[in-house]
């Protein structure tokens, strides 16, 4: 008999390392739990049983106002241009810190919706709590049963991610980017500003993700070459448009929260009204090159950067090839619906964060003076 | 209405080192010439002879949309804040190179505000001629008589800043941030959300403005200490909240832009998610603490940065003085309306970031990579 000692914490580890990268490949599964019960059988609309708003109130909406802290501020950033889009409903994503001290415009015609991995956020709380006596309707998303935006809120969406240890967010991330777009086809479904056909497409698109985010995991290769080649550097810089300005903010406090490097996310647009000065050889910048109809505004940006000598990691959706003409390297991620490409195009983040926090030799699952869950102000 | 002249003569550096001090020193003449005309004579109220939006227009609009670029949409911060409080009207302030590919929520009932120095940013004259193309009603506010963005746009209201010639703004930007608060008066006039008694408060603290940034401008000691102390240092933070944030973002792009350090600012309370991990020993972090109302939550954030050995700069309103027992050191301003203080901020934040480049020997006027006027997208 061959006895193998594990102590507790590496068998919860399941063989992996750290609990980071444990929790970055169960997002398949944490994606498909989010999903499930809420596609009708014929895969023609959301159901979201869990959302009791009166028809009548859901018409009122004029305004969704989505708050957050961190990680999962960036989801509402997703949001934003999602139900915008999808619903054609007008969304001002906020900072819950900032958010409640401005006395914000929300009254009972505003749907709030905060999002916040262990329901437990001080500042998001606070802002759940202002919202409500103003008289909006609050929609929390969440991943943990009963926790105290839970219980405040008029409606929970839970993200079914499952228990998640490391400090820094991804399963319950993605699983809350998930939660955008359903809200988002519920809002636009209830407000018939899409039609069937579209949302049937949107809706079986979303279905394939799982598959499709596991399909990039098992293929990280080039992500380790790039950090063996940058593992030491001071600066980062992750730049992208629309959509993906909002996955190259999640990118850059990734690599922040555990490798340490001074990593910032820029609109691509937005370089050459004065961060470009920081552009010098050799600094690594990641760009989020998604969309086709960004792709020749970004392309001439990724072109800028390389003009000052930077190295760029491009993170690109098949179909868009050329840009490896321009690019030092680009890792691709499957082709989906334009709009969902935020939920694949994250994974690389993620990866690149975790592979230069380990070459750094950084406490990956518990990064230097953070907590998991901030419940003070 | 009140013209200026702006003569050749002007445009030399007249004694000073560099057009970027020159161009600071010349803000409370900026600020004065901005003012001028705009003010009835018992000063009462803010008249803008040159936006003539019908009564009727301006009770139907139901947003505002404010956009521009690098500094001007620092400027736009602002004043997303200051309409909003002051005019009570929903005010959604966006990057012009993402505004414009995202399909925006804009129609006749909005009024889009752009800003540009030059007038000819290409990325907010697009977006300027979407908007229009949607029926929106725009205001331009431009430093340049007949720009583009003046000639295309509904009404304008120009700064009269007078040539800028160094790369990074400065004299420009004071003058927009008092053209936000021009507008929001303006506008709480016409829809009546305002007591006469508290607009009259205001335009008299407005008035006194120019007098206050010359009294800063006479007293930059203690900045070129923290310069001497700091000028080797290659990553910095800034923080603040509510208007201290948008004056962040400004100061730390001011730095970026001419020392080259890799400055970025962050909402105070967004800190703890994840910031926090590259606040390290020594690492300067400039703290705007300008409100009173946010006093003790930022003077928490401060201490969240001091316990980890950061070098904090705080700058101060007067009144505030109780923030030197958690600060390394502490730059006061002024006391003024609790609304105004931007204006007064920014003078420190433009002196730190001058001082800073003569340190580290880098061209002010002229900084690597960058151009005074960004006319491609």
């Amino acid at each position: 008999v061959f006895h193998v000692k594990w102590e507790a914490a590496q068998a919860e580890k399941g063989g992996y390392d750290h609990f980071m990268l444990k929790e970055i490949h169960e997002q398949p599964r944490a994606l498909k739990d989010t999903l499930s019960g809420r596609i009708a059988p014929d895969g023609s609309r959301v159901v979201l049983n869990e959302i009791n708003i009166p028809q009548e109130q859901l018409q009122q909406i004029n305004k969704v106002v989505i708050t957050a802290c961190g990680t999962a501020f960036h989801a509402g950033l997703v949001g934003k241009y999602v139900i915008e889009t999808l619903a054609r409903i007008p969304v001002e994503a906020d900072i819950a810190s900032e958010l409640r001290y401005r006395n914000p415009l929300i009254d009972k015609n505003t749907l709030v919706i905060v999002i916040s991995q262990s329901g437990e956020t001080a500042d998001t709380l606070a802002a759940l709590r202002e919202a409500r006596r103003k008289g909006a309707r609050v929609i929390a998303v969440t991943n943990v049963v009963d926790s105290s935006v839970a219980r405040d809120a008029d409606d929970v969406l839970y993200t079914w991610a499952g228990p998640e240890i490391a400090v820094a967010s991804t399963k319950a991330y993605i699983t809350q980017l998930l939660s955008m777009y359903l809200l988002g086809l519920y809002l636009a479904q209830s407000r018939g500003t899409l039609e069937d056909k579209e949302i049937t497409q949107i809706i079986t698109d979303l279905r394939k993700l799982p598959d499709k985010v596991a399909s990039i995991l098992e293929n990280g290769t080039n992500i380790k070459e790039f950090v063996q080649k940058h593992c030491n550097c001071e600066h980062a810089f992750f730049i992208g448009r629309g959509l993906d300005y909002a996955v190259a903010m999640e990118g850059s406090l990734k690599l922040k929260e555990i490798s340490y490097i001074h990593a910032e996310a820029y609109a691509a647009g937005e370089l050459k009204h004065g961060t470009l000065a920081l552009i010098v050889k050799d600094v690594p910048v990641v760009a989020l090159v998604t969309q086709q109809a960004l792709y020749d505004k970004t392309v001439s940006n990724i072109k800028e950067v390389k003009a000052r000598e930077a190295t760029v990691l491009a993170v690109a959706s098949r179909g868009l090839e050329e840009v490896a003409k321009v690019a030092d390297e680009v890792l691709y991620i499957p082709r989906t619906h334009q709009m969902l490409t935020t939920i694949l195009a994250v994974v690389p983040m993620q990866l690149l964060a975790y592979y230069m926090a380990v070459s750094r030799k950084c406490d990956v699952d518990q990064p230097r003076n953070l907590a998991k869950s901030v419940t003070v102000e």
